[in-house]
C-alpha cells in the first residue's frame, strides 16, 4: 500500500477549500423576490453550517433524503453543502415536471423534507396532501416574504432556521462512496428513475469537468450556470465553482434574454451554460436590441445539439464560442466537451467548424463505445451510427431502489443514443435510438435533418420525425416553426436540401406550426409530436 | 451509498485512456544515442504490454519494486506503465547522487531489477557489486548498443525484452491505494528516505496539476517536461499527458541550453517545466544567438525561487510566462501554482509581477498553514513568517519502511520551509527554516535578499548565508557568481539593496566566487557554502 495521506473525497471539502482559499470570492443571485443578492464563498459556507445545525435539530441523519424544488441561487447553494455535507442526501427535483409525478418522486425517494422557492408554493400546497414522507416543508425566504395563508402543515421559513442556529459546525467524515445527491430522470417513458450520485462521484466529476479541455473552469472566470440546479446539478458548476474559485452567478428563475443579459453586463459574466433554446432567447434579444457580449467568451451547449447556423451566428456577430458537451443524469452529466486539439489549430475554419459541430471527446474518466444491435463493437471511422454505451467513476451502476435492476450491458451503460466516432475520438450523436427514421431498412439521423432545416434564415425551430409510409415503412416529416415575420414555403425548405444530404435522406414534407411541446428540462418532446402527426400522410405515399 | 460504477483509479487507466481517445498523438523523445525518436501513445502502450509480459516472466510480482536510471524518454515512459501497470512499484532513482547513496537506496528499497540508460553503464558496474537484492539489470538500448565487455552479472537489453514478448496484457484491478511507485529524498541530513506513492495519489495529482489554474495541460499543448522523470515523477507529466492528450517530448540527456532549444523549435513546444538553471542556460542560448521562442507561451519553474529579474525578461524578450510553482517529493510534487484570478486582471504590471513573484496559491487538495514554533497557526497577512505545513490526499502520510516515523504534526505535513501566506491565499516561500538567518532575534528571508541581488545586471548567481556576528549572533553574507566579462564590486552591489529591503536587511558582505556548489536535483548547496564560509570575518563584527 502507499504511503500517503488517507483523506475522504467528501463534498464539504469543496466549500471549506473555498472559504479558505477563495474566501472573497463572490456568489451574486437573482432572486425570486427580484433583487440581487451578493456575498462571498465564506458567507455561504458559514450559512451552510448553520443551515447543517438546522437540520441536525430537525432530526434529518446519514442518508435521509431531503428535497428541494428551487431555481439557481445562494440559498440553493448552501442546502447543496448543508444537507451532502452533513452526510445527507440532497434530491433536487424539476419543478417542471407533472405535479403527479412529482408526488411520486417524493413518495419514492422518501423525502423528509422539501425545501422549496416561493415561485412554488401552489405546487407544495397540492404536493403536501399526497407526500406522508415529509415532516415538514422550509419555505427560502425571510419572515416578511413568508404567505399569510397556507394550508401547508408544519411550514418553516428558511432564514429563521439560520437565525436560530450558530455557525459551529464540523463536517463529519464518512466513507466517499456514500450517497450525496439524487436526480430523478424526467422519463418520458415508464415513472421517474433516481440517480444516486456518491461524494466520490461527484468530486472526481469536479475535477475532470474543470479541466482544460472539459469545461476549463477557473479562478479568472465568472461563471453563470443557465442549466438549472434541479437539473443534474447544474452540470456540476456547484461543485466546480468552488473547487477552482471562479465567481458564481446564479440566475434565479428569470431565465428570458433580457434578464440573464442584463446579469451577464452586471457582472461580466465570462462562461455560461445551458440548453439550446435559452441562447436562442438571449440572441434574439441582443440582435434586436444592438447590444454587445464583450464579456462572454465562451457558452458551454447542452440537452441537446446547437444548430450550426447559431454556432455561427454567436462567433462572427459576438465573438462568443458555443461549445457542445454531452451527457445525461445517468452521467453526472459529462461525458463529452467538443474542444480542439494542438494539430486541429492549422485546419480552415470549416474544417474546425465540422468538428466543433460534434458532440465532442471524453472527458478523462469516461469512456465510450458503439456497438451494433447485438453488442459487438462498431470501428471509430466517423461514418458508421451505433449504440452509444459509456463507463466510468462518475456514471451510473445501478437506479435507486433498483428500478430497471441489471441497467448495464457487460458493464457499459447504454445510453440510447445512437452515434459515430471518428478515428480521433470525436463523437457525433445522430438520433436517440427511439428518433432514429427508418427507412427501407437504412437508419436515417434526424438531428442532421434537422440542422440542415435550421440554417434556412426563415426558421426559428424544427423537429424532424419519422412518419408511416407505406412503401419505405417510415419517411422523415420536418415539423417547423417560422421566424416572426419570416416566409419560406415547404418546397423551399425542401429544395434547401440539395447537396447537403444523400438524396433518399431529403425529408418528404413540411408541416408549419406555431409551437412544438417542449419538456420539463427545455428538450422538445418528439413523442408528443409523433402522435399528434401520427395520421400525416406524405405526399409521396 | 450511492449507485454509480465502481472503478478503482489505476495508473493502468491513463496509458489504456491515452491510446484509446489520442491514440495517434506523438510521444518524442532525444536519445541516449543522440538521435530523435518518435511514435505515438498507442505505440507507447502497446510496447508497454510488451514489457508488462517480459516482467511476468523476469518474476516480478504485485508490490516488487523495480528501478530506473534513467532520462526523460519513451523507454523510461514504458517502464512507467509496465512497471506500476501490472501492480509493482517503479522506483525511480536520482543518477546525480553519489554512488553509496545509490546502492544505500538500491538496497533499502530492495530493489529486484534496475533499468538504466547507457549513460550509467560505469554507474551500475560500480553498484552492481554492492546490490544483493538486485536480480538482473536492463540496459534501456537495443541490441547494437549493448556493451561488448561488462563486469555487469545478468545483463540483459530492453529491446530483446520488448520482442520477445507479445503485445496482449489484461491490466490487473486492485485497490487504488496500493503503492505505484517510489521516490527517495535526496536528504541533505541523514540517509535518503522514500516516499511511497499510490495509484489514487499519483491519478488524483494528474487531474489537479492539469486544472487551468494549476498547470493548465490539454490536448493544445506540447510539453517537454525538462524536470526528469527521475525526481517526483517529473512534476506529474508522464501522467497528466496522457491523462490530457497533450503531446509529450522527452529530452534525455541533453539539458544545455543550445540542445533545448532545437527541441523546443522543431517540436513547436508550447510548455516546459524545469528548475531556474535549466532556463538560465536557454536564456543566455537564446540571447547570445537573437533566436526567438515563438510557439512557447508558458514555462513552469519550481525546485527554487525564480529570480524575478529573469521572470521579466522571459516575458517582455520573448513572450513567455514563467509561473512559479511549489511542491515536494513529500507531495507528489506540487502544492501550489502561481496563477492569477478574475480580480487581477484590471491590475498594473506591478501589482500582478508582485503577485507572481510568490509561490502561488493551492490546487484543490492540498491544504495549506503557518504555525509558529510551537503549532499555534498564524494569521495570513502577506507579513507574517511561520512554519509552512500541507496536507492533502497526495501528501506523504509515512515515510516507506517507517524511516523517521511519525513525521506528521497534528495530521499535518511539516515542510521545513518558512512561508508568508496573503489574505487572497497565496503563498511565498520566505527561506528554508534551516537557512533562515537570525539576527538579533529576528527572521531575515535569504529568498529576498538573493532576488534583489539577482536583479543587478553583473550577477548570474547568487546565496545568501547568515555568517557568525558576535553582536547580532548572524548576519546576511552574500555569494555571488558574476557573469562573464561583468564587473561589480562589493560596495556597488551593497548600494544597490537601498529602499528595495529594510535597512537591517541589507547583507553586510559580499564574496565573489567561480561557481556556487549545486546538489543532485540542481539546488544550490547552502550547507556547504555554510561550511566553507563558516570563518568568513563580517566588516561589521
Amino acid at each position: 500500500m502507499g504511503q500517503m495521506m488517507n483523506q475522504p473525497m467528501l463534498i464539504s471539502s469543496l466549500i471549506q477549500h473555498a472559504d479558505r482559499h477563495f474566501g472573497h470570492k463572490e456568489i451574486v443571485s437573482r432572486r425570486v423576490e427580484g433583487d440581487i443578492h451578493r456575498y462571498t464563498y465564506r458567507d455561504c459556507h458559514r450559512r451552510a453550517r448553520k443551515m447543517a445545525n438546522a437540520l441536525d435539530i430537525l432530526g434529518v441523519a446519514m442518508g435521509d433524503r431531503v428535497a428541494t424544488l428551487a431555481w439557481n441561487g445562494y440559498r440553493h447553494l448552501e442546502l447543496y453543502y448543508a444537507i451532502s455535507g452533513k452526510g445527507a442526501v440532497i434530491h433536487t427535483i424539476n419543478p417542471r415536471l407533472y405535479a403527479e409525478q412529482i408526488s411520486y418522486i417524493v413518495n419514492h425517494a422518501e423525502d423528509t423534507y422539501v425545501f422549496f422557492d416561493l415561485s412554488f408554493l401552489h405546487l407544495v400546497e397540492t404536493l403536501s396532501a399526497h407526500c406522508k414522507s415529509v415532516k415538514g416543508y422550509i419555505a427560502m425566504t425571510d419572515r416578511d416574504h413568508m404567505p399569510a395563508v397556507t394550508r401547508i402543515e408544519n411550514l418553516m421559513c428558511y432564514e429563521d432556521l439560520i437565525d436560530a442556529n450558530h455557525d459551529q459546525y464540523e463536517w463529519p467524515s464518512f466513507d466517499e462512496n456514500a450517497a450525496s445527491t439524487l436526480c430523478y430522470t424526467s422519463g418520458t417513458t415508464g415513472n421517474p428513475k433516481g440517480v444516486l450520485y456518491s461524494h466520490r462521484s461527484t468530486t472526481l466529476h469536479a475535477y475532470a469537468s474543470s479541466l482544460p479541455d472539459a469545461l476549463c473552469v477557473s479562478g479568472r472566470e465568472v461563471v453563470m450556470p443557465v442549466v438549472p440546479m434541479f437539473h443534474v446539478n447544474a452540470w456540476g458548476f456547484p461543485y466546480s465553482a468552488p473547487l477552482t474559485g471562479a465567481k458564481l452567478v446564479l440566475p434565479g428563475p428569470a431565465l428570458d434574454g433580457k434578464s440573464l443579459y442584463d446579469l451577464i453586463e452586471q457582472e461580466k459574466v465570462t462562461l455560461s451554460a445551458g440548453v439550446p433554446t435559452v441562447w436562442l432567447g438571449l440572441l434574439e434579444h441582443v440582435e434586436k436590441n444592438s447590444l454587445t457580449l464583450a464579456s462572454v467568451s465562451r457558452i458551454v451547449i447542452g440537452g441537446s445539439a446547437c444548430p450550426p447556423a447559431m454556432m455561427k451566428a454567436f462567433r462572427q456577430m459576438y465573438g462568443v464560442e458555443l461549445i457542445h458537451t454531452w451527457g445525461m443524469t445517468e452521467m453526472s452529466p459529462l461525458g463529452t466537451v467538443c474542444t480542439l486539439q494542438s494539430h486541429h489549430l492549422q485546419l480552415s475554419v470549416e474544417e474546425r467548424d465540422a468538428i466543433l459541430a460534434k458532440q465532442g471527446h471524453v472527458i478523462c474518466g469516461v469512456d465510450i463505445k458503439i456497438v451494433d444491435d447485438i453488442g459487438n463493437e462498431l470501428p471509430w471511422d466517423g461514418r458508421t451510427c451505433g449504440n452509444l454505451l459509456v463507463r466510468g467513476p462518475w456514471v451510473i451502476n445501478s437506479y435507486f431502489k433498483g428500478e430497471g435492476s441489471n441497467v448495464l450491458q457487460d458493464e457499459w451503460f447504454p445510453t440510447g443514443d445512437v452515434a459515430t466516432i471518428n478515428p480521433e475520438g470525436y463523437m457525433q450523436i445522430t438520433d436517440r435510438s427511439k428518433d432514429v427514421i427508418k427507412s427501407g431498412g437504412e437508419w436515417i439521423g434526424s438531428i442532421e435533418l434537422e440542422n440542415v432545416a435550421m440554417a434556412h434564415p426563415a426558421v426559428k425551430q424544427v423537429a424532424c420525425i419519422g412518419v408511416f409510409h407505406p412503401k419505405w415503412d417510415e419517411r422523415p416529416l420536418l415539423v417547423v416553426v417560422k421566424k416572426p415575420n419570416a416566409e419560406v414555403t415547404r418546397d423551399e425548405l425542401i429544395a434547401s436540401f440539395n447537396g447537403k444530404v444523400a438524396k433518399w435522406w431529403t425529408p418528404d414534407d413540411v408541416v408549419f406550426v406555431d409551437a412544438l411541446p417542449i419538456g420539463a428540462t427545455g428538450k422538445i418532446l418528439k413523442n408528443e409530436i409523433r402522435n399528434q402527426l401520427s395520421n400525416h400522410k406524405m405526399p409521396t405515399a
